[in-house]
């Protein structure tokens, strides 16, 4: 049986001037709902696997739930495509009393993952308009920006715990840079930026992150109609997915001179 | 002026089988409420600093906003302790039309933090419970555990692009390991390997995670009754109030033999 987290995609390889088309295997991201008596709590973005776990798991992390007695049963939904789940009901014992007004404001969203009530790749795909024709990527500047960027990074020298983004004019110039504890905060604040220097939705440049590229990610940067994302990390399969959709040029694991391209190739330019 | 971003905090450095007392930097982690015409839209943890541009590129990377001019003011609201805001409000212009029904249910929680509806460090540290009397942890296996749990990280190796959780019984012995490409899922799937064991609440043993320890990973742990939680990388600020609350050792950057104890020092024996 194929490994259900690990998915293989294109990607060409660039490194030392060269250019290699390979398969590179990528993490699985996937929506997960989380239903409980019949109602819908939570959709969260995760990589298949033990599903029922994460389910219960995620009751318990938020104080729903205190022993394995408290739950009756787990059913998972599969998917109409496949034989992973898009769901997960539980069904708990009445002794557990669920406040859903309450539940309905702490978890019927996911506002760090922009997904919330969009459980289908389909929903999100539509969501999300394609970026305009955008100018080509020099490689040679894209492969040493991280390290640029990484000199930059006050807080991370200093405390090691801070993500950052960054937004590069269409030169590769980075105009901001903002580091938060949240990756997606990190992103967010470049978008404001963008709001407040009149630059939003951006329509040029590229969109840097010190980690790895989430779907979240992606959306964000079609939302703010950015043309290019790069990350220092690796993509998720989903990532790779939405921005193919939305026409965007995808670089994975941008370090030390090297880069993957996921999507776009043919935009990055030069040796 | 002090830098919001960056904390100082006490901790003991181990390498080498040496112990030294030294003070930290630390990534500042704090609740932001981001307000939209007077009522409450979102809570996310955050590193202070740029926090108006935070608020309306959350709003932007939504799709709730698509330009500047759709923002008439944003206005920062002072922390009764400090000056650093607690929240922002945001007031939009008439033209845009804000669906608070469903806002509602997709922003009002953000069940990635699990902190939804409660800002402030206080209530917090109301919602937890202090963990039970935990029986000591030997440094130099300890030290080796990174090392061990990555190797058996199949798809850490093979994708670059997922998480991993583990929990450790009182020997310091993995009994499991699980990977998501979301940090938080990792920690839920761990847990509900846990409720399915019988063994929830721990009350013994120690969480492995593989990435950084912020505010709600250290949340999931106390909630599992974990007596302490080791991190390969930075802890946050929150996260090192929340652990000292709930009376958990709490290691980071725990890689290549070294690590640094944040809280519960004490209970790490041996050289």
């Amino acid at each position: 049986m194929a490994d259900p987290q690990v998915a293989w995609r294109p990607v060409t390889r660039v490194a030392g001037g060269r250019r290699a088309l390979d398969q590179d295997a990528v993490a699985v991201e996937r929506a997960l709902e989380i239903r409980l008596g019949g109602r819908s709590l939570s959709v969260t973005l995760r990589t298949p696997g033990h599903d029922e776990e994460l389910a219960v798991g995620f009751l318990a992390g938020e104080g729903l739930i205190a022993r394995a007695a408290d739950v009756v049963e787990t059913q998972a939904l599969p998917a109409a495509c496949d034989d992973q789940p898009d769901a997960i009901e539980i069904t708990l014992t009445p002794a557990v009393r669920v406040d859903w007004s309450r539940l309905e404001r702490r978890f019927a969203a996911t506002s760090a993952c922009g997904l919330c009530g969009r459980a289908h790749l389909e929903s999100l795909r539509a969501g999300i308009g394609r970026v305009g024709v955008a100018s080509p990527i020099p490689a040679a500047k894209l492969a040493a920006l991280s390290g640029r960027l990484r000199e930059v990074q006050a807080g991370f020298g200093a405390t090691g715990g801070l993500h950052a983004a960054a937004w590069c004019d269409e030169t590769l110039e980075p105009q901001i840079v903002r580091e938060d504890v949240g990756r997606h905060n990190a992103v967010d604040k470049v978008a404001g930026w963008l709001l407040g220097a009149r630059r939003y939705p951006a329509e040029a440049g590229l969109l840097w992150v010190s980690g790895r590229a989430g779907a979240e990610i992606v959306l964000k940067a079609a939302r703010a109609r950015i043309p290019a994302l790069a990350a220092v990390g690796a993509p998720s399969s989903l990532a790779i997915a939405l921005a193919e959709t939305a026409g965007m040029a995808l670089i994975g694991f941008l370090r030390e001179g090297r880069m993957n391209l996921y999507t776009g190739a043919e935009r990055v330019v030069g040796e």
